[in-house]
């Protein structure tokens, strides 16, 4: 066998999708770039977010609420800034065009292709991160994005980011039918 | 504004990254196809996984261990048959090729150019599934997959999945180096 053993501390997933997390912090809207991020719960839907010490996780603790935005290509570039600069020492609110649901507390991202609105759930603290759990109220996208009523992922065109090599990949090929191409192999 | 509200039963991610998680469950080496995982702490690596009752939980609840495998796109029609035949009826261990690290209770799959030999570090009850909180203890790979001494993603070639729709997808192009590529706003 040819495996051989890699440091734990490498261990990563292959590949991690990209958001943008949104709160409002002292009165302004701030959003930080987020890959440590999993839907966890089928009914209710439930996402969990892990985030380190960050100036958007004050207003996510004061407020129990948070946004989780959807970037697509044209954004990894903004999306990579929010990764790279501090709320607390830059306003980094006129990047994007923020938008509000039913709550003035959850910062939506007008340019991202899928925007939800979360009240938290539960907060799972770790050793270094906290990880905060989110029920969706309110999800907003455009016609433009559906295809048959259903979020075309094609047309969101969404990325994600590898660590530790630290790239942001496209979505690629469609590989088949989930659920579906499977059952080939019942037959055997 | 042509921002339209869908129902949050529809919120997920675009895209998630396609697991297979085992256990060994009554004497036997049990996989099941997962898309719910994401990377949660920074130190200790932890990783969460959120289940449905499923065989494969019996395994991680009585050993308090579990292994995480990431397939790649040669393995689609076999991971998804692990998502939809149970190890409580079926005995797929004959699908892939298993070996084990230090622990004979962390079934790992051969085929699978990363696998990772986790211990249960917490699980939180949520209210359709759990989620399991995994720390690492041993991570699995071949030089064949690396790229400078780090796991290189065009060489593992792993594969995400999309819901509701149901599709899998290939990883695309590079777009750019993370907490680099935003630099560029630093300077506006």
């Amino acid at each position: 066998m040819n495996k051989i053993k890699i440091d734990t501390s490498v261990a990563f997933l292959y590949p991690m999708p990209m958001v943008l997390v949104g709160s409002v912090v002292e009165g302004r809207a701030n959003f930080m770039a987020v890959g440590w991020i999993s839907r966890v719960n089928f009914n209710p839907p439930l996402f969990a977010i892990a985030l380190a010490p960050h100036y958007t996780n004050k207003g996510i603790y004061e407020n129990r609420e948070f946004s989780i935005n959807i970037p697509d290509v044209s954004l990894v570039e903004k999306t990579d800034y929010f990764g790279l600069v501090s709320g607390s020492k830059t306003d980094k609110s006129e990047i994007f065009n923020v938008f509000y649901g039913e709550s003035d507390k959850v910062p939506l991202i007008k340019e991202c292709p899928v925007c939800m609105s979360c009240s938290v759930y539960d907060a799972v603290k770790l050793p270094s991160n906290t990880l905060y759990i989110g029920e969706p109220k309110e999800v907003f996208t455009e016609e433009k994005y559906m295809t048959d009523n259903k979020l075309d992922i094609k047309k969101i065109n969404p990325f994600t980011l590898t660590m530790p090599d630290n790239h942001y990949w496209s979505v690629g090929e469609n590989l088949g039918k989930a659920w579906i191409i499977g059952k080939n192999l019942k037959k055997k």
